[in-house]
């Protein structure tokens, strides 16, 4: 019987309620495809900084280094906003756990469900087009983690600074990630940049453009972020692959996520060389409906089959799962906010729709 | 009677045509408020470069330093895309514009017109709860001029790099601009930032909060770059002035304009401190529409308004011309862009909408 571990993150706000619902996913993908599931739970993010004083303590980093794949919940609140910039949970443990573990690769896929173009904020004949885009992320550089960064000068001159930077590799190994994504999809990449401003966007494009002649099946296109923010609404159905760097990609990625609709049923995956990774809701830990046991289970049991795919190489299981989730949508099993105002009434709890999916 | 120079800079693509009907509507404005207004033509951006060799020819600067203010048409087009970066007409001429006059204020007014809803790419119940926002972006600093920018190292670790920069002093000019913009109208500043990961953006709060002090009257909040984005779709009513960085700015404006869904209807401005300042649409050169004579020429027209009002004082004529403005637009003298499929035969010529406002 196959054996892997996973670490499990459940962090803040609704990251327990819904971690939860995967762990009954995983359960029963369990046995039923014979695999040895080991889940080993680990604080992280405002919890572990409450009970360990550290965002990202040392036993919870342990505890990843040892494990196939980390499944991660959801940090952060308000209760921890005012730390300083190092010690908060997004800088102390997802930034920390992205770069310690070389995550390079995020992967945020995004589109509106047949039945749920109403959810989308786009107007009705822009939604009915279709959107279904795979936003490939690059996640450990750039200006998120360039060097310098500080602060420097004195008094009204005193000025802040942060450095955006990429090498060669680190541009070609996230752009073939992208051509790798497209060819199973709709064999179209598109670039992300502000080469009219950018020296990084200038070898963004000069690397991309390398790579994409391996790729002779894939169409590459290039586009400025500030008209790609544009183009996203009014003909989002032109996209399939948007490779971004970090900083583009996380606007990018975020606007398209708000496009669905549905950030509820968004996952996502951040991956490094070896195919280790870190699995995640797109949406955040939502501490506002917390506790109430009305959060949307689905973006965390996507997570789930994301990790079994990337990370443990079984696509039976991942699809399974999806094939899950497909059906709970279809019959309309789902949480409140995927419904109507009318049908509202009709809403599942957290943990029936985790229960329906299992 | 008082006399003003105008520097005009049609440029490329629509430009020129849009910028003849805003002269027509400025020499009715002559004669019924008694101005006399110089206008002084100059060639600029991919034009400039055919005729000169060069973006900014330096009659185009010098006639510029003569004047009291710029009013700007548009430049760039795939002709001139493939020049080195700092030789094409973005670079060269519009940035050179920017940081040789210390145009540190941008101004980008962006909203749906009463009767405009229909345009708007978001969902009808969400345009019809209204947008109005004024974007003010930083225009001479952060990461399009900050140094060191350029390339380092060697092989596959060659690395190119952009610096993000911002004194104390950059960006509280800015934000007091935004909050003498928000007490003139919603009386809230929404900044907009990564304070979650950019050093620039924890000093960018910080010193808003210090200018918030002596605008009591005004509300301020902050939001995160990723976050804004999403807000824009969903709830785009929520803000009414927001207060950018360069790049931000950039991203927030155009979406922004988006939103809209009439383009053609905005005009932008960009000051410096002693009120000087260059006047542009908010869109671009359009270069596939150009010389058609479809082009709408409303945000050119519109962008004179602002140049009346900012740099010369005279704002009863900057009223003047929003007013003949909206009433071509209460009668439906507009361009084909601006109606629905069934209405497109009554469409207007540049030529018809800049004699009706004229
Ligand atoms: C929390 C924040 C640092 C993070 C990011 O900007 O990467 C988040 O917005 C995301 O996209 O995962
Ligand atoms: C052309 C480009 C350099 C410019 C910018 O990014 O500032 C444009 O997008 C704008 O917003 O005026």
């Amino acid at each position: 019987m196959k054996s892997y571990s996973i670490a499990l993150l459940p962090g803040d706000g609704i990251g327990p309620e819904v971690m939860r619902e995967a762990e009954k996913v995983l359960a029963v993908i369990q046995r039923k495809f014979g695999l040895n599931l080991v889940l080993n739970q680990f604080d992280v993010g405002g919890a572990a900084i409450d009970k360990h004083g550290h965002a990202l303590p040392e036993d919870t980093l342990k505890g990843c280094e040892q494990a196939d794949a980390i499944l991660f919940g959801s940090i952060g609140g308000p209760k921890w906003d005012s730390l300083p910039l190092d010690q908060r949970p997004e800088r102390a443990a997802l930034l920390k756990l992205r770069s310690h573990f070389d995550l390079f690769s995020n992967l945020r896929p995004a589109k509106i469900y047949p039945g749920l173009e109403a959810l989308s904020p786009l107007r009705a004949d822009i939604a009915a087009s279709g959107f279904d885009v795979m936003v490939v992320r690059e996640l450990t550089s750039g200006i998120y983690f360039g060097q310098p960064k500080g602060m420097a000068g004195e008094g009204e001159e005193e000025y802040a600074f942060d450095t955006m930077r990429y090498s060669r590799r680190e541009i070609r190994r996230i752009a073939k990630i992208a051509f790798e994504a497209a060819r199973l999809r709709g064999k179209k990449v598109t670039s992300v940049d502000k080469a009219n401003v950018l020296v990084c966007s200038r070898l963004w494009r000069e690397i991309t453009e390398e790579v994409a002649k391996d790729y002779p099946d894939v169409a590459l296109e290039h586009i400025y972020i500030d008209n790609a923010t544009m183009q996203l609404l009014r003909y989002p159905n032109q996209f399939d692959v948007m490779l971004c760097s970090n900083l583009f990609g996380d606007i990018i990625s975020d606007e398209c996520a708000m496009i669905t609709g549905s950030m509820g049923l968004l996952p996502s995956a951040s991956i490094n060389a070896d195919g280790f990774g870190m699995y995640e809701p797109a949406g955040g830990s939502a501490p506002d409906i917390a506790g109430k046991g009305i959060a949307n289970p689905i973006a965390q049991i996507l997570s789930a089959a994301m990790l079994l795919r990337y990370s443990l190489g079984e696509n039976s299981a991942a699809e399974a799962i999806e094939n899950a989730v497909q059906q709970a949508l279809n019959d309309g099993y789902v949480t409140a906010e995927l419904l109507s105002a009318e049908r509202r009434n009709e809403a599942k709890t957290t943990a029936q729709v985790g229960d329906y999916v299992a």
